[in-house]
Order: C-alpha cells, then sequence, then structure tokens
C-alpha cells in the first residue's frame, strides 16, 4: 500500500514538497498518496506579488497563482481547501481538521507529516488592535480583504512598519489614491538597510507624497461607532486612518507543533536537520521553520518566498526516497520604492557593532552603467568586511534602475566566504551599457581592502 | 634619486599602472619619476565606448576620456603624446621614442618599464585589405577616422566579424543610417557564444535591418580608381562597401618587446607572473599580454577593458613597493545588439567538446521578472557543468532588458568553483520587479544538476 504524506499548507513550501516528493518517490519506483490541506482557498501563489497586485500592476488574484488547486489535482494530489488543522497527534499519526466548507471535521492518519502553515503577520499588542479595519497582507485571502476596503473607499491610509511589505503597501495605496502615512519606530525606514541608507528610502518615499514618521511606537487604535479602526496613535502623534496595515512582520504559525511538543527556536520557527526534516516522519518548511544564517552562523527566521520554495524543494526530493540538502541563507533580499531600488545582503554595519564584531564599513557612489552612457543612473554600495581577515560581512545597495540585483555578486561572495580584496579582483561583466568599468561592487569593495 | 618608470602606452593599463605606482610608492615612502609616452592624442579613455560614440549616444570622444593628459600631468606624469617607441634595449635600460610632433627621435632611459601597448586590429590577409575606407576599431583615432568618412556621407557599410566590436559598430551605423552587411565566417554571429544561442543575435540583427551573412569568408576588397574600397568579395558573394569595419579582432601589439626578446605566448601576447611582472624591471598589463584563465587553465588573449584596469592597478601597487597579485579571469562578457542582451563565461557546450571534457549542457527559458509582472521580458540561459563532478564549466545567457548582468552570478560560481546543485541553491535576490521565484540562473543550474 501507498505510503501517505498529508501537507499542512498549500502555499509555496507545502506544494513544491508535494510536487517534488512525487517526482522523486516516481523516480525511486515508489507509490505516495499526497494529501494537502489548507484553510483558504488557494494554492502556490506569489504572497510577494500580493502588492502589486492591490497596486493595480497585476490583474487578478489569478495571475498570483503558480499552480492552481486542480492543476495539482490533475498532478495526483489530493487538494484540499477551506480545510483547517486543528489537532496534531504524532506519535498516533493524525492530524484533524475542519472542512469549513461542509462543516465536518475528520482525523487523517498519516505515514510522512509535512508541516507548511507558514507565518502570521504580528499584531502589535495594544488596544484596538483586532478593530476591522486593521488588515494583515500574508495571504490572498488577506490582499482580497484589503481591496474589498479600499473598494469603499476609504482617503487616508496608515500603515505600521516601514519595511518590505509596509514600502510595498504604502506605495500600493499611493497608487490607489489614498492619502499614506507609515509610522515605524526606527530612526529611518527599512530597518534591514543602516540608517545612512535609509535615508535615501526616507527621501523616496516622501518624493512619493507619503507621509513618513519614524522614531514612533503604536500605543493604540481608535475605533468608531462602527467598531472599525478611525486613527492610529503614537507615542509622535494621533493619526486619523480609514484602513490600517501592518507591515510589522510575521511570526511563524507553529501553534500545531509546539502544541505536538515539536521543537521549536526562539522565533517560535520549527527546528529541521539540512533536509528539512524535524522527528521522525515529519518535515516542514517556508515561512514556519527557522533557517540556517551562514554569515551569522545562528538560525534565523527569514520568510522569504525564495527560501520556501528551495526548501520544500529538498523537503520533497528527501521525502520521496532521493537527496538533497538546504544549505542556509546569507541574508539576501531586495525591493523597490517607486524608483528607488534597494538590496542588502549579510550583515550591516549595525548587525557587526551589535555581534562585537571587528570590521571596516565603507560606501561609495557610483552609476549603473558608464558614467558618460545614456540612461545612467546613481547607485550607493555600502560594504562591511571582517578585520583583520579581510572577510566580506555584508553590503547594502541603494539605488535606481539596475541596481539592485548587484547584490547577488556580494551574496555569492559571502556565500563562498571571498575576502573583499578578491571580490574586487573577480571577473564581472563589463560593457558600457551595463556597469563601469570597475563595476560598483568592485569599487566598493576595492576600498574596503585598501581600508583594511 | 628617484627612479624613473617610463610607461609606453597611456591608455587603462598604462595610466592605472603609471597612477597605481604613484600612490603605492608614496604609501611606501618612495619617489618616483613617471614618464609616459603614447603614439595617439590621448590618455586613458573608454575604447569599448568607441561604437556608442559613433552611434551618436555619447556626444564626443572626450565623454569617454576618464582623465586628461592634462589631469595625469596635474598629478605629476609626465605624460606625452603623438610619441611613439620605437625601439627598445632592456639590457641597457632605455627606449627610443619619435616625437612626431616636433619631429625628433630620443632615448630614454630608465629604472622600471611599463609595456601597455595594448592591441592591433587583425587585417585579413587577403589583397587590396590595406586600402582606404577599411577602418579597425581600437582607438579613439580609429573612431575619429570612422566618423570622418560617415561624414561624407557612404551609403554602404559592411562590418567583417559579428564578435563584440563587430554587432556594436554594425548597429552603431545602422542608426546613422547606413545600409549595413555583416560577413562573418561562422555559422552564426558571435561565435563566443554556441551556435543554438547565436540565431537570436541572428535574429535580432536582422530585426534591426542588418544583413548578415555567415559562413563566408573574406577573399579580397575590391578598390575604385581613387584606391578606395568599394566592395568586399567572400567566397559567398561580393557585397558594395562605401565603408569597411573590421570587427575581426586584435592580436598583441607586441613588436618592440618580441624584438627585445621578452617572453611571448602563442597568441603574441606578453606572459607575466601574477604581480604583472615580465623581467627584471619590466612589467606589463592590458590588451597585450596573455592572462591566465582559471577555467580553462590555461593562458589566454582576452583584450578587456575591465581586466587592463585592473591589471594595470596591480602593477602600479608592485612596482611601487606594495604587494597584489592579479588572480585570473573566468571569461566573463556581454553586450547588446538593439533590444538584444548577450552574455557568457567559462566554456560554451562547443569549447567544452573541443576540449574533449565529459559534460552536460542544458537551455532554459525563463522572464526577467515575476512572470506576472509588467515589463517582465524572456530570458534563455544555456549552462554547460562536468560530468560527474557537477562543477559549472560555463554559462551562456541571451535576453531582453535585464537578463544578461545575470551572468555575473555565474561568473563567481565559476570563481569559486561552485557545482550547479550548489549554485541552484545559493540566497539570490527575490521580488516580483526583479526575479522569478527561482532565478533564471538557478532554474538551468537546477536542471542541470537534474541532469547529472
Amino acid at each position: 500500500m501507498a505510503d501517505r504524506v498529508l501537507v499542512i499548507g498549500a502555499d509555496a513550501a507545502g506544494m513544491s514538497a508535494a510536487s517534488q516528493a512525487l517526482r522523486s518517490a516516481k523516480a525511486a519506483g515508489r507509490s505516495l498518496e499526497v494529501i494537502a490541506v489548507d484553510r483558504g482557498h488557494w494554492t502556490s501563489y506569489s504572497a510577494c506579488g500580493i502588492p502589486y497586485w492591490i497596486a493595480g500592476d497585476v490583474p487578478s488574484p489569478g495571475a498570483l497563482v503558480a499552480r492552481s488547486p486542480d492543476e495539482h489535482r490533475a498532478n495526483g494530489i489530493d487538494v484540499r481547501l477551506v480545510t483547517e488543522a486543528v489537532a496534531l497527534d504524532t506519535d498516533a499519526g493524525w492530524v484533524e481538521v475542519v472542512d469549513h466548507a461542509a462543516g465536518r471535521t475528520e482525523r487523517i492518519g498519516y505515514d510522512e507529516l509535512v508541516i507548511a502553515t507558514g507565518a502570521a503577520p504580528v499584531r502589535p499588542d495594544v488596544p484596538g488592535a483586532g478593530a476591522a479595519g486593521i488588515h494583515g497582507v500574508q495571504t490572498l485571502d488577506d490582499g482580497a480583504a484589503v481591496l474589498e476596503s479600499l473598494a469603499r473607499p476609504p482617503e487616508r491610509a496608515v500603515v505600521v512598519g516601514a519595511g518590505y511589505i509596509g514600502l510595498e503597501m504604502a506605495e500600493a495605496m499611493v497608487r490607489r489614491g489614498l492619502a499614506v502615512t507609515v509610522v515605524d519606530r526606527g530612526e529611518e525606514p527599512m530597518n534591514t538597510l543602516d540608517p545612512d541608507l535609509g535615508t535615501q528610502v526616507h527621501a523616496a518615499m516622501e518624493r512619493m507624497g507619503i507621509d513618513v514618521v519614524t522614531s514612533a511606537a503604536v500605543t493604540a487604535f481608535e475605533t468608531g461607532p462602527g467598531g472599525a479602526v478611525t486613527a492610529i496613535v503614537t507615542d509622535a502623534g494621533t493619526y486619523p486612518a480609514d484602513i490600517v496595515v501592518l507591515g510589522t512582520g510575521v511570526r511563524p504559525a507553529t501553534g500545531l507543533a509546539r502544541a505536538a511538543g515539536l521543537p521549536l527556536g526562539p522565533s517560535g520557527g520549527l527546528r529541521t536537520d539540512d533536509t528539512q526534516r524535524v522527528a521522525d516522519g515529519v518535515w516542514s518548511a517556508g515561512d514556519c521553520v527557522e533557517t540556517w544564517d551562514r554569515v551569522r552562523r545562528d538560525w534565523v527566521h527569514v520568510p522569504l518566498g525564495t527560501h520556501a520554495n528551495k526548501q520544500g524543494r529538498v523537503l520533497g526530493t528527501n521525502l520521496g526516497g532521493g537527496q538533497a540538502r538546504f544549505p542556509g541563507i546569507v541574508g539576501t533580499a531586495l525591493t523597490k520604492v517607486c524608483d528607488l531600488e534597494l538590496a542588502r545582503t549579510g550583515l550591516t554595519e549595525g548587525d557587526a557593532v551589535a555581534a562585537g564584531l571587528d570590521h571596516v564599513a565603507v560606501t561609495i557612489e557610483s552609476t549603473t552603467r558608464s558614467g558618460y552612457f545614456p540612461g545612467t543612473r546613481p547607485i550607493t554600495v555600502k560594504m562591511v568586511a571582517e578585520r583583520p581577515t579581510g572577510r566580506l560581512l555584508g553590503a547594502q545597495i541603494v539605488g535606481r534602475d539596475g541596481s539592485a540585483k548587484r547584490i547577488d555578486v556580494c551574496a555569492m561572495a559571502l556565500w563562498t566566504e571571498l575576502t573583499v580584496g578578491e571580490l574586487a579582483m573577480t571577473d564581472l561583466a563589463y560593457a558600457p551599457p551595463f556597469s563601469s568599468v570597475w563595476d560598483p561592487v568592485q569599487i566598493a569593495a576595492r576600498k574596503a581592502a585598501d581600508r583594511l
């Protein structure tokens, strides 16, 4: 009889795992029965695309779906939507699920369990935080709720948190015609960059017409007679709001796993080995796990689709009988705010200081193409290197068109533990329409090497 | 008394070396006298920018000059232009130079010699190859000669050779309104790519209105009564031409070095150690040297500005008393043809076959942004990996906006000898405006790993 695999969570990690498990098992001559349950209405979608759907760049949620439930079913996966896992017994090997459509509860037994329950937005622990009109942006269903609100239409939006989702949602709502305020606790927006680069993000937000409030902590949400949010109260002032979007980060959705006594790290994320195995017959991947950071040499919670997809694939390969390992991350991420691109990998200067690492930090200004080439744009690169070894610790890039993806070169250098001196001499592509003769990344590396 | 450094050739390699030697000597408390001679009229210019100057993207040759003769003089370098080195005695330590402006010949003694004589266009060894109207494109003076011809104006241009310079010059002349034919010996244009990707280049050239003639060898140039070229004769037909541009590659300009008995490789390029030292008191860098290829594990002649700048800097650091080494190259290059970007690094499939390496080659089609994101464009990635080790051997990219600079990730993987399996799992930046969730480079690496 075929082993039964039960997948909780039918987004990137879960469905990558399910699909790859079937491929891997087939290659190994094994037969698997795969059931995937999800409390939402969708499978395999790009959560990262939600702000662009809300902005109007993407016409419909369907466009964000890489593979629909029916496509998965055609591949032999028993997908059950609007079906929530509510209890887990890893000793007995079953999960209790509620089919909200049918109003039915049942226990599904499994031989192998895949926990891909993702993450949930953090709600500030202040009065009124549960009010109507306050939205997290984590699932397509969340996105639909925001769009439904925008149809009313509201006039004033407040975004709490100036990280990736906060910036993207702020821009989306500006483009929808709302007056947008972004409130953040940090000195500058985008605290995954050092504040000296955050100032450029701040300026770009203001150029777009966003009201940026920094160094402000939320203390309450005010609500109106109907119970909906009407204003956000911070220690820097009160801001009226018809709609509030939370960009305050997410936490691993690991309540079931915690109750079942599975191993969690300090972030609340599941701890796996590098095959994505949690325990005998239990696997996990995606936003609900902690991931090994090769630069920090520590476990971190970094909920990104790119890791979820890779981990899901590794998980499925191993579950199906093949061999793969997830080798960790170096902390690469990027986004754009209007015409400003921003990217980072590894440690910021702030991170290096906090970690007590002896280091140098340098910042250079250059251009995305040869200085004389039409369409050349400014780019700022900041680089942090360990002293005295010269090992690259991290890089940050802020600039216009053609800037941010250059972070990949730094990510590769971190991955392979190059020194900044070595990075400065690598063979990167040069032609006037694409780069200065020393790539901006190498100008920064060279300057860091000179300073060491 | 200060040691005297004599630099022959005042472009990228020579002047990088000269400037860095002064900085390095200053740091070491040494005093240097630096003389730089060049037979042309310019210093430190971007030869790679010449096609864009001719196309009209760049307004004047001055825009291509990174540092003018007077700027170098202000930094303490004795720059002597229109001054040609004609003889060299390394035992006695002098160079004989002709100052063509003053009509004077003199011998300049040196303590340290820097040979940065660059490369010269290869002229086909056929009748008429010396005719007026046939232009190489290697120096700003060459560029000025082409522009002077275009002012006449000619109507029909033939470009010989469909490599980087050939393609860029063909596009420049199309944009100048000429009817352009490109003649190449290869099966497809751009023979530093495999022919299966070369077909895309071929199609892009034809979309621009270029007449592309492949598998054709030049057998003669026909000339008119005034001695100027009128047609190009090939084994595939005869093509009328008012102007001919040679994109047939360049050879190291090492006549002086050869006569002086300095060590040359099979390409005619000088052999240096990794400090850019040729012999006692003799140094060299740039288009006149051979360079160590880390993938081929052999010496190659790759005349590119990016290597010239890096080698010049390494040379200057060592000459001045510091320590630096040039670690070699992996064969990275890129350009664009109209809206098609193309890039390569390492070995092509053809190279792997020629080298007798057991390998796999895969090609994937993907998009530059998330498939659903506005402005996403097609990209093709071809990857070659060694069997059975899985080590990446090379990559080629052809695609639209945002494609070609991704080659840098492959160059970094080659540099650090990653396997395609490792490359597929590295932490590259993802967000919908910048990439699919698996970067196209990683999709190719994954496919190659699966095939191994």
